[in-house]
Formats: structure tokens, C-alpha cells, sequence
């Protein structure tokens, strides 16, 4: 089998937006187990989204964008459902960039032989394939964006937000998360940037500039979220997967008060995983553990235990259609940061 | 009840020195399911100690150091059994480098109230508690080892090779990883550094010192480590959890490719995890799945499914007691980074 | 806090007529991981429907009736979407019985004292609760119609037609799935009929004739199971968990043949489950493992890895819109039993 | 590839009196995560063993014995740990009779075409295969000795009382559980028995016999095993897997009640399991929901949630060499039912 014979069938994004999920979701309120979890984030969320003072910040980990629910992200940024978006590199570079620059995602098995899908270039995610060549332009143009970046030491936020206006001229897929947040002033970060196709592009990019170069410092990421959690007061954490985004949308509370400002605890919290709690790891731990921490409050706190492509849809559908989102104000945390002098973070 | 009262009963981290394995796991290689996914990774973390080209890297996610696994890890390196290390930084700040600090982790319960262990300020990591006035310590004197270090852009190499030599005169537990491996020329890699008790520190330095400060570059992290992957050739990793440890040790293989060097993939691959494999994470992705991408050979790779704390140390000591380890030479890979000004990385 | 207060808000079991699933699950089969399994499933499920020749042998283990899918059971039984039922004593006596009584789940916390629920006779199921002297009722009920049925060595599912035959006249909810059907033909097999609140009761009438009593031949089952494989020919399994009900109808193919007739095997598979296939327990063997024994055709199967709650509803929602169900020729698999003597069974 | 190049590698049982897990179960109990529950279980494990008032019931479900744990159940029946043993019918018939016969398990691949298994005609269980034609001549040798048996209503324990009278004389391996379990008079109860191998062979059986057979009763079962915990008064469940076994045994509590006697709950209980907590299902549910139900003391108990085969072994090895069972009294509660005539049931 050749390349194209694997790469037929594409992942189509699921359109939250086509159906109406309010019945689905109020009869799961009344029933137990998954679906009772489903239905109380979803009410969770809602409540974040109707109470004005909040900040609704998306951690996103895992392949949930590849698996078809990229576009579910897009339209929470473009219908005021988030207002930060704290995600792996993986999800914003090599699933949302890469869409954007016109690549597709493809429906694939789990059950092939890995050694034959090399020898055409095919990566596997699960049961999803991508054109590895194709990766590699997207490598490609982040090491472009570096290049025309000028040196400096920048948060990943910043070196995103050159993606969007990137994106603005360049996409040919203009729905992405990156531009729709980008056009709708909602900050990126991810963390741990270089962990993804974005690394590549820019290790060339320092490699072929060893004395002046674009540099992205973490550090800097945590700042400036921690000064939005400072601005903010009000926060709530809608969380698909765990890992790094997880943890350090949580920390802001911490980070916060060890800069000596007192903060509230984060006042909403879902978490969608299939992580388990039983290795101490933070992916699966409890949203009430967190609350050891001072991290997260206890009142309003949802873990949602399943395969996020099975239950997101059906959850945003129903914030969507209950439409809350039509009353809140735009945060556009990004004009904070807009007219500093690159090194500085406002406010803190 | 008072802080005291919960933290009564200290972690005591297993001593694979001081029992052999070696019948149970040879037992075990005749066994099924975990029983013999665990002795065939032994068997493999045997071979690539074994196979003198081996440069072995010793990646770690989630908590198995305050859980007890802490001096597996350093016994790994102190008897020669590991070459580079890839962490969180929690492992590595939070857990070592807070114990290194002569702070301990404690016996708890997965059952408590977490808003009475929020009222005395401990944290709760699964059945495990911290002092959390304990950690601020940590924080604290990240911070205080970042403001003596000058201007900068490092990789989180870099800086944990200060916090080594900082432990060479100021620790309280002599045995900690990140002294160990300072010792031994083992460079410690956590790419996403701020994302840890160290990101505090660091964020309030930053803060304290806008004008000029340290700050941590992600993309020298990947930048240093692919240098390692070019220049060892042959390479085999151990995995305990997977998060951006695992991701970004793979990608060193495609990272070396992206700068053009032809570079073979890692030859031996063990991972020890919980994380499912259904949602596409890069967690729970098996090793053919990283096949598929060009990261891992299929030849000699083991999943082993299974919560670290319980396999980890029969596989440690039984590699210990066949004693393989002594006849290996040292690498120290910490070397090729010591003569180079601030910004180099030789070789790429 | 007094029974009454753990007691307030009753579980509603879904309806999955009253919303139509159908855009939804269409989108999830251009998605990735659970949810183009849960669409797969959901094809597969009208696939057996479409399939005239077809007996659709539903298998349900764990505890999805209690939950909030009870209705969901019925109205596959009502609507023609099920020949045969294949399930855990629990869910026939414990849930589905139990409410015909006139009885109610509720909806509870799986954060909560034990001890406090015991002191108040509250059983938990999770995050479910149910009135543990309401569940004496029920073991007394099933006494009654076993000291009313006459000495003898009957299957589960002659019995069973017995409860179904008592609640025609005496039951306080009508729609309950014993009733069903009963009234549709439908045989209910529970081959570890006595490990539920059935058990109890019988046990109770056999000490309490002692020389003479109702006994439950599980062979007899079996038995009567394979019977309907025999004559049916081409078979299709739709399994919501694992345990015995998995296990044994997928006997059936063996035991056809061990008889020495030659069957063909299960044609069509579904499998909804949240079980580990690691530790080679039937529960969470995948359909392909069931291939090498020869049980399950491979050429039309699907597991779907999650929990029932979240997927079953609108798995069945799309098959119920699809109408598909409407053309079917009812099977009524109970007749053949019928015109017989007890002890025998007709066509093996 | 022929049949026999798939069945080369024999499992070989381990021998949990070969080494002494001491050591590591004692370091284990000052970790955290799986091997503090590890530690825990195995202690509970003994402190059964030291009260010399408490019947201690093996419970076991899923495959570990076919994976290399069979030889531990023999042990703890030859040393004196177990007084009453209740399995799945696979466990009995389909891993332990099948070996008695003096067949074997091989060491297989998860990772296999089953439609070439299924062509030579090989079963695969997860990564273990079993020659199927073997398995027929075990049906068959039930099929045999339920011929011998004569006419009758029988529980599972007195037909496996049986295979073990057979097995005295026709054992070609005469360490089996059912042997051992035979000579020590320790009663095997399987409450689906016709769920297996058995159910084959019995109903080949009963079809040759259709006037006059052997049928097994599982409320019997039930009867007998009730009868068991009300002459113990104080018992212990050790529990590998969950299932029917699980259940079953708890149940006995709730079973002794409904019959007029106050009995304890059970005073000790240790499950080992990978079952999801979150469905529901009993083989999941943790013991603290248990104890809602009133059927296991919330005192001394211990989940561990692992696969067996990588912890069992440690467990047993470790009460095996305190060797407190060495001071033990065999209860030997199979004589409690010889003098019986079928079809009654001591004590109750």
C-alpha cells in the first residue's frame, strides 16, 4: 500500500453547532456514573460562562484536536465561551497550525503494522494518521516565523500570537484556533513549546542563528499567566486532559501569592480524563486533591472520567444552545501584554 | 487535628541494593500479562546497559520519587546505569531537590477531607502528604540560586547543574538525584522547568528583576539534547510515566533528521505506565505507535502497564544484581557542554 | 442525616425517542478514537438490525440499568431491536425487578461515609443508592413465586418468565424490562442467576422445603441458550459489559459444535465496556481474542471503550431513528420453550 | 506457521516458596501508590491468617491462573492459607482441570492475527495460548464424569468434589488446586459453573440424558457457601479479580440474614483487580461501598489496584515464609456436607 491508500479518509471536525444537545445532556443529569459527570461539567461550564466576573481559562492535553474536535475549540474562542487557552505544543502546532496551513488529519486503525506506515512516512496517533511531509513544512514555516522575528527572549504566548497574524495573511484554512484567537484577543501558551513540531523549527532556527536568536522562555509563559490570575480574581478551569497545561493553570493561584498578591482559589474547575488517580501523577488527580493545594475550590468542581471526543461535543453543544455566552463581555487578555516593551509583564 | 498529627509516618524510598530480584523476575519471564511485560523490560534495561555504544536515557513523569522511588533513581546513576535524564520538574525540584533540602514526604490517605489538609497548609499528592510551608522553602531558594547567577539565557540543564553544585555545600540529604548526577556528569533535562515549585522561584526573580534576569530557554533544552542524540549514536530509553519526558526524548531523533543528521532511531525502548492508550495521548502511546514516527525501532521496546511504584524496584534490582552496570564505561555526557560560553551548544 | 435525606432526587432513566442522535453520532464517525468507536458501534448495531436473518442476543453486566438506561433496555426489547437477553441476576432482579415493585434508585455521591449509609440501610452503587429494605422486598418476592411455582429443575429463564407473568398482574411500574419481555417473547437468560437478590430468595424457599423445592440449573442455560444459536444460524451480539453474559453467549457457538452441529459464529459484535484487556479476563478481551476461539466472526465487530451510561443512549437513539427496526419480523425465541415439559429442551 | 510453532514456550507457574519477598513487601510498606496497598493486602493477608477464628475464601476471577499464578493457589491450600475457595468456572475447569490433564499454556502475543490462531485452532487469552483440541478432551472428561455421577440436582462444590476424586487416580499432574483443595477438604464453588469448559461437557450431558441427569443448582451454591459463614462466624475474603466470585461471597452476609441468623460481616477483605471503580460493576466497586451494603467491615481492608501476576506473587510469598499459617488449624469445611444426603444442606 502506498501513502494514499492510508490517507483517505479525512477526520472531519464535529460542528457543535448542528445539533442540540439540551435534551441529551438534562436527561444525563438525572441519570449516574459518566453521564451524570457529563451533564454537571456541562452545567459547570454554563456557570462559568453566566458569571460576569469570571475568567474561563481552556487547558487542552492530549489529541482531542487531531480526533476531530478542533473545531469545538474554535467556536468556544469565537463565541466567547474562553478567554485564555493554556495548551500542549502538540495541540496548537502540530494539530492547529497544521490544519491551517491547508494539512488534514486522516482516519486511521490501531491495529496496522507501525513498520509499514514508516516506510511511506505515515505518523500514527491511535487510530488517526498524518502525512509526515507534511509536518515538515509545518517544522518549516515555524523556523520562518522565528527567523523574521528578530532576537529575544520570548513567552510562548508571544511567539503564538506571531503564528495568528501569520495565519491572518497566510492560512489556507482561516477557522483556526490560533487566528480565532488571535482576531479575538485571547492569549496562547504553551509551556512546554518546544515539545512539539514548534521545537523543531526552532532548534534550527538557533542552530542556524548561534549568536542572536529567538529564544522562549517558560519562565515568562508563568508570569504571564499568573498576572492575568492576578487581574482576573475570578477563574474557572475547563480542562480536556491533564498534563502540563493542567498543572500550570492550576499553579497561577500559588505563583500569585508567592509574588505576594492574595488571590482566590480557582472557582470552577472540570477536568475531562482518562488519566488515573492512583500513580499520584497530576493528569488524574482529583480536582479535589488540588484543593489540598489551594489551587482549586471545592464548590464547584467536576472530573469528567472519559475519552474526551465522546463527551466534549455533547457538552459545549449545550452551553452553546443555552446561548449564556451572548451576554458575556470579551476579556481580550491580550491587550494587557500589548503595548509593553518585550521583557516586561504588566501588572506584575 | 494539627499539621503534626498528619505528618507522623515518613516515605522510606526502597533500597533495591538491599534485596536480589533476580529469582522473581526470572520467574516472572515464564509468566503472562504484567508478570512478564515486567521481566522483559528488565531483561531490555539490561541489554542496553549491556550494549557498550548504549547511551541510556532515564525519563520521569508523575510522582514515583515521592512515592518512594527516589533512590532507584539514584542508585541508577550512581552505579552507572543512566547517561542523561529527562524529568518533570516536579521530580526534580519538588520532590528531590525538596527532599535534598532535608524536607521529607509522608504516609497519607487517597480518603481525607482535602479541605482540612487545606486548613493546616498540607498538600496531598494520591495517599502522600507534603508540608507546604516546607515547599516554599524550595521555592524560595530557587530563587535565591537564580539571583546569583547572573544574566541569562539557559537551558534547565543549565540551572540544575547550579542547584547540583548548590547541594555539593548546602545539602541537608547528601544522596539527592540532582547531586548524583552533577557528580557523575549525568545532565538532568526538565523542558518544561517551570512547571514546578522551581517556576516560582523563578517567576518571582524574574519579577524582582525585570530589567535583567535569568531566563529558561525550552528550545536549548531540545537544542542540547538532540547535540547528545548526534553524538551518541546509539541510544535506548527508560521511561517511568510518559508526559513531556517521553515526547521529548523521542523527538530527538527527528530533531537531529530536521538539522540533517542522519541519526538511527532510539534502539531500545521501555516504558512503565497507567496512561491509556485509547485517547491518543502521547502518554499512554505505545512504543510502535513512536515506530510509526521514526522515534523508536520495534526490535527491543516493552510496555509495561503497570503503576511504577510496584515494578519499578524489582526491575532496578534485578539489573543491579547482574552487575553489567560495572563493566560500563562512563559517559558523561555533562562534559561536552562544559567548555562553551552561554548560548553555544557543540556539535549543533 | 436520616434515610430520608439520602433519599430525595430519583434517577429518570433516558428516552431515547425523545431526542434523535442521529446528527451526532453521524459526526462522531468522521472523528477519531471513542467516538468514531461509539459510531462504528452504532452501525453496527442497525447492521445486525437491517439483517433479517439476524437474532440479536443483548448482554448486560454491571450496572447501566440501575443508572439511568433501563428504558433504554425496554425500548430496544419493545421496539424490535432484541431476540434474546443474556444478563447478570443484578440487573434483571436487583434493578430492573426491583423497580417494577414500585421501587427507585437515586442519586447519591461516591464521596460519602460508608458507615453512615449502613446505620441507615443505604446501599451504594457508586455514586447510586437504593433503599436496602425495599431490596428485602424484593428478595421476598422472589420467595413467593418460587414457592408458587411448583417443584422442579428449571433454567433462569423459565423462572424469569415466571416474574414476568407476576408482574402482568402485579406490578406497579408496567414498563419494566421483565415485562417486556415477556410480553415480546423475549427470553431473559441470568446464568449466575443466584449471585443477585434472586439468590436470597430462593435460598430462603429452599431451606424452607427442604425435600422439595425450586432449583436453577445452569446447564440448562446453556442449554436453552444454544439452542436458539442452532436454530437461528447467523447471530448478533450486543454486549454492554462483560462478566458471564459476555462469556456465555459467546459460548454458544462452541457449544453448538461440541453437540455437533455446525454453527456459524456471532456474525455482528458490539462490546461496550470500561475493562482492562491486560490481565486476560473476559470482560475486557477484545473481539478478535474472542476470534481465535472461534465465537465472533472479525469481519463485523467493535469495542467501544467507555462507560455505558455516556455512549449506549446515543448508540441507540440513532438506531431507533434510523426505523430500520420497523421492517423487522419479531423472533419471539420464547415460543420454542414453550409447547415443552419442563427438563426438556426442544432441537438439542 | 504451523500450530506447534505457536506452542513452544510453556508458561511455567511461579513458585512463591523459591524466594522470599520479605525484604521488598517490608520496604514496599513505607512507599506510596500501588506498593503501600500491595504491602497492606499482603499484611491483612496474614492477619487473617494469625486469628484463628477466621475462615479465609479465596475468590478468583479472570485468568491469572492460566498466566502463571496457579501454583500460587496450590500453595495456599497445601500451607494452609485458604478454607474455602470460590472461582469462575474458567479458573477451575478451562486453566486448572485442563492442566490436571496434563496439558499447558504458552507463551503467546497480544499481538497476533487471531484469524491465523483460529486456523490451527489455538485460543488465545490476551498474550497466552492453549491448544483448543486439548481443551475439547476437557469438556469431554466432564462430559465423562458427569455420566458417573448419576441422576441428581447438584451445587458446583460437590460436582467438583468430583474432578478431584477423579483426579486422585487419572491426574497426569497431580499438583492441581482441585486435587489439593480435594485432600485438604477445602470445598471449591463455582456459581457459574456452566459459564466454562463444564458447561460443555455438561450439556452434551444432559442432551444424551434428557430424562435423567446431573444438573447444577447455583442457589445451592449459594446455600452451602451461606451455611459456611454462618458455622464460621468470623471470615476473611481474599479476592484476585472480581466477577461472580466477588459477589457472591459478600453476599453470603446478606444471605445468612435473610435466613434468620446475625452473623458479622466480614471482618477482613483484600481484592486485587484492574476493574474501573466508576461503572458501577461489583468487580470494581471498592470494599468501602461494600460496607453500605453491609457485607465487609470497613477495618481491615485494602484494594490494590494492579494485575495480579506482578503482585500476587510478592503477597503470598511474603505470608508464606512468616509462615504464621505453620500454627494454623485446617477447618476442612468440606466434612461439614459429607454425611449429607444430596439435596440438603447442613446447619441451615
Amino acid at each position: 500500500m502506498g501513502k494514499k491508500d492510508y490517507l483517505k479518509d479525512e477526520i472531519k471536525h464535529i460542528d457543535i453547532k448542528s445539533f442540540d444537545s439540551t435534551e441529551i445532556i438534562e436527561s444525563m443529569s438525572d441519570m449516574s456514573f459518566t453521564a451524570r459527570e457529563t451533564a454537571k461539567a456541562a452545567e459547570l461550564l454554563n456557570m462559568m460562562i453566566s458569571d460576569k466576573d469570571c475568567t474561563i481559562i481552556l487547558c487542552i492535553a492530549g489529541s482531542s484536536s487531531a480526533g476531530g474536535c478542533m473545531q469545538v475549540y474554535v467556536d468556544m474562542v469565537r463565541h466567547n465561551m474562553v478567554d485564555v487557552i493554556v495548551a500542549t505544543g502538540a495541540s496548537i502546532v502540530d494539530m492547529d497550525f497544521f490544519e491551517a496551513l491547508g494539512f488534514k488529519h486522516y482516519k486511521g486503525s490501531s491495529q496496522v503494522d507501525d513498520r509499514k506506515l514508516r516506510e511511506v512516512f505515515i505518523d500514527r496517533i491511535y487510530d488517526t494518521y498524518i502525512d509526515e511531509e507534511q509536518l515538515q513544512i509545518c517544522d518549516e514555516t515555524i523556523r520562518k516565523i522565528a527567523d523574521d522575528l528578530g532576537t529575544g527572549v520570548y513567552s510562548s504566548r508571544e511567539f503564538i500570537r506571531e503564528m495568528g497574524r501569520y495565519l491572518v495573511s497566510e492560512a489556507k484554512k482561516s477557522d483556526s484556533l490560533i487566528q480565532a484567537a488571535y482576531e479575538k484577543g485571547v492569549p496562547i501558551f504553551c509551556p512546554a513549546f518546544s515539545d512539539s513540531s514548534a521545537g523543531f523549527g526552532l532548534v534550527k532556527h538557533q542552530v542556524e542563528n548561534p549568536e542572536s536568536h529567538v529564544s522562549i522562555d517558560s519562565v515568562k509563559d508563568l508570569r504571564e499567566l499568573t498576572s492575568i490570575k492576578i487581574k482576573s480574581e475570578i477563574t474557572g478551569l475547563f480542562m480536556v486532559g491533564g498534563g502540563v497545561p493542567k498543572n500550570i493553570a492550576q499553579d497561577t493561584v500559588v505563583c500569585a501569592e508567592v509574588l505576594g498578591h492574595s488571590v482566590s482559589m480557582h472557582k470552577y474547575a472540570v477536568q475531562i480524563t482518562v488519566a488515573d488517580v492512583r500513580d499520584g501523577g497530576c493528569s488524574g488527580s482529583t480536582l479535589k486533591e488540588a484543593a489540598s493545594w489551594g489551587k482549586v475550590d471545592t464548590g464547584h468542581e467536576q472530573m469528567v472520567y472519559a475519552e474526551a471526543s465522546s463527551v466534549l461535543p455533547l457538552m459545549v453543544s449545550y452551553v452553546y444552545h443555552k446561548a449564556d455566552w451572548q451576554k458575556r463581555v470579551q476579556r481580550q487578555w491580550s491587550k494587557i501584554f500589548e503595548p509593553l516593551l518585550q521583557g516586561k509583564v504588566e501588572g506584575i
